[in-house]
């Protein structure tokens, strides 16, 4: 217990996750997610400044990947393809393993305001940041935002559709669909 | 002083709006924005709940008139025209009259984290009104969803844009503008 593991921070999430939903994210305490995780708060501490993280911490990385993968997109992809680019890397974390506890996340999310409110401050920072990496191809301003928020947009949709209760597709499939069906319902 | 006047909520968020200006929004009192109003701070709360619903009371009747528009769009019309619909309709809150309110009413939300939130929270709760409302109109569900976000996305951008120092054009001009921008840019 407590010494030095290198999957410690997905054995406090699960089993953070776990507790959120047995007995609700209020009622959840650190010593229990410790407890529960067979390791100590002291080391929950080196990973997650508090319980609330556990549900974002991951968000900062995957800003990164999908920043990354915008940027290293063809000198020549148009920038709703840069940003598809950009869309598609985020399967990296949304994988068949993580679905359950993406699941248990977003009720637990969808239950607390707070939590809510980051969520969509989370939302609100990756738009920017996209658009701020379509800026850094040469993409004219205006429409560095229009592409970076059409691609928040088909984010919101597709991950809502990974996470729903019967849905079996993978988010990259559902993502790329969703993609398509925006430019078929904006086709003129 | 204090009778009932019909200009009295504009009269309040106009002295509201100048004073948030002059001496920052977390310095203004309700007393103070009431005497630069000429009115009572009982009158204020007649109309106001605190100073924070100065900035933010327009939004319900903003939403009841965008979906208004949706549902009245002819029914032949695509869920992006009828989206069109809706954003144009915004067009009779944002003049060039509520111009200035609206770059301070910008800064002091850029300033104020709790402000921010509440500004996307506001935008995510008419996203989903937007999306009932297509449903209503027979669209898909996550077409729906898809469109709304969208559409959100154009109010977003153009709604910058207007507010920004430089901008002469009018909102519908501006919006309709982003829309057909974005069918552009997603266009194959």
């Amino acid at each position: 217990m407590g010494r030095w593991e290198p999957d410690s921070e997905d054995r406090f999430r699960a089993a953070a996750i776990e507790l959120f939903r047995e007995i609700g994210y209020e009622r959840t305490t650190v010593a229990a997610i410790a407890q529960r995780a067979g390791l100590t708060p002291r080391t929950f501490f080196r990973y997650f400044a508090d319980k609330r993280e556990v549900l974002f911490n991951g968000s900062e990385r995957l800003q990164e990947k999908m920043v990354a993968a915008l940027a290293q997109a063809p000198a020549e992809a148009s920038p709703v393809d840069a940003i598809a680019a950009a869309l598609a890397k985020a399967g990296d974390f949304f994988d068949d393993e993580r679905r359950p506890l993406a699941r248990v996340r977003k009720s637990v999310i969808a239950a607390n305001p707070d939590l809510y409110e980051r969520e969509l401050i989370k939302m609100a920072t990756l738009s920017a940041a996209l658009a701020h990496a379509l800026r850094a191809r040469g993409v004219d301003d205006s429409d560095a935002s229009l592409v970076a928020e059409a691609g928040i947009a088909v984010f919101r949709v597709a991950f809502a559709q990974w996470v729903s209760d019967s849905e079996r597709r993978g988010y990259v499939e559902i993502v790329n669909e969703s993609l398509e069906r925006l430019r078929l319902l904006t086709a003129r």
